[in-house]
């Protein structure tokens, strides 16, 4: 991501002071998108797929969630924080569950560990911005 | 969106006992998306884009959110509430804020004013799911 | 789509000649993701799942083809018509495969059958307004 | 993209013979996504933004088109080539079309430059894909 640096320290805007966690997350949040998308389809071509159904759908809701998440926190210009907070909140949680429920089949699908890693990771990053944006002001 | 009810009325999976409301917030957040996106696309295009930035911002959110909350919402297996709950928490929370910029610019802007209506149509039906969804199971 | 329609009719910008073409489009692939989101997680929710995983993929490729295709579609400011045309004729194709696909699973699956229809709604609405849209200029 | 790149070693799924070109070119356009999300909201902060709004358009644009066909990519399973090239081609064709519009602009704004940067990245990443993937199958 090192295009986002360079856009984000050369643009007019600033959503937080400390753009540095901002980006961190917009990073998990889109290494998370991709792991999840990928674990997805490698539980799809499991020998025995019904044992993933719960995990297909928690990567798919995760990568959708975590896409959303990233694209809300690249906008700078104007930010309304209260629906950007609730926005990385839903993030957060989506990454926990989607964790959770990989790290389960982490023994027998290596995949769904790696997948496991990237959701805390961005679970991580996401209760850090949290931490560090400013309150609501709208 | 009739092929949507079709589908749903013959899928194994129900995320909620009353599907109607389920369904017409799916709706309400796939019109809401459409509409500001073409709202966003308009104040590009007019004479006077400056006085339309925070109106651009809200509404290229607001369609993302939008999207992936009908997205989430789709998904009715093995559904996990807690962060479906923090989803449609999250839609309601950016089509408020996207609805009453828009609002504001109804007056000059006509594209504005009917989108102000699709944002108010959308905040209501997430207000209405997450009052029809059980509470939080995980 | 009665928002679209009303914020296209008061736009400053104009895609094409024909917009009723062009927002048929919008709406057909709006649909089309939809009903092929609700597709996917019924197929996933099925007693055997292992039969409808082609469907599945399929399903999860045209849901974020139509949206994309629906958001290009959208922006008629200043259009560059050589990438619309083409992500339109992608559009075309996946809704196409998807669509063959579901058809093969419309007798034991009636979701499939619906999102077969919706599919072939979404393929003809392309090819439609890749007839309607002028030749690529750029 | 370092989970990715694991949970790709470790999926069942394979869509070419040489993954590693594929890896790079969903990285690519993850990386066009973000910057040109972050290159559209610099434009929209800017003194002036009525000169970038040709930019701003296609920068969305590219960033919706890079998001879907990294999703494509990253499914592997039961892959149809034929939709599958077509997106990859839109893809390369928008990176071209925004890279162009953001050189334009690199004088006085730098972050279009590191944009352009992202986009010839992307284009070049696009084109590569194609000439791996085996043809179009169906």
């Amino acid at each position: 991501m090192q295009h986002l640096e360079r856009i984000f320290s050369s643009s007019p805007n600033r959503i937080a002071p400390d753009s540095k966690v901002i980006e961190a997350c917009i990073e998990a949040c889109a290494e998370c998108e991709r792991a999840c998308a990928a674990c997805a389809d490698a539980c799809l071509g499991a020998p025995d797929p019904s044992q993933l159904r719960k995990c297909i759908r928690l990567n798919l809701d995760c990568a959708d969630i975590c896409d959303t998440t990233a694209r809300i926190l690249t906008r700078q210009f104007h930010a309304s924080l209260r629906f950007i907070r609730a926005q990385i909140e839903a993030c957060a949680l989506v990454a926990a569950a989607c964790g959770a429920e990989c790290l389960a089949h982490a023994g027998t699908h290596r995949h769904c560990g790696f997948c496991a890693e990237a959701c805390k990771r961005c679970e991580d990053a996401c209760r850090k911005a949290l931490r560090t944006l400013p309150s609501a002001n709208a």
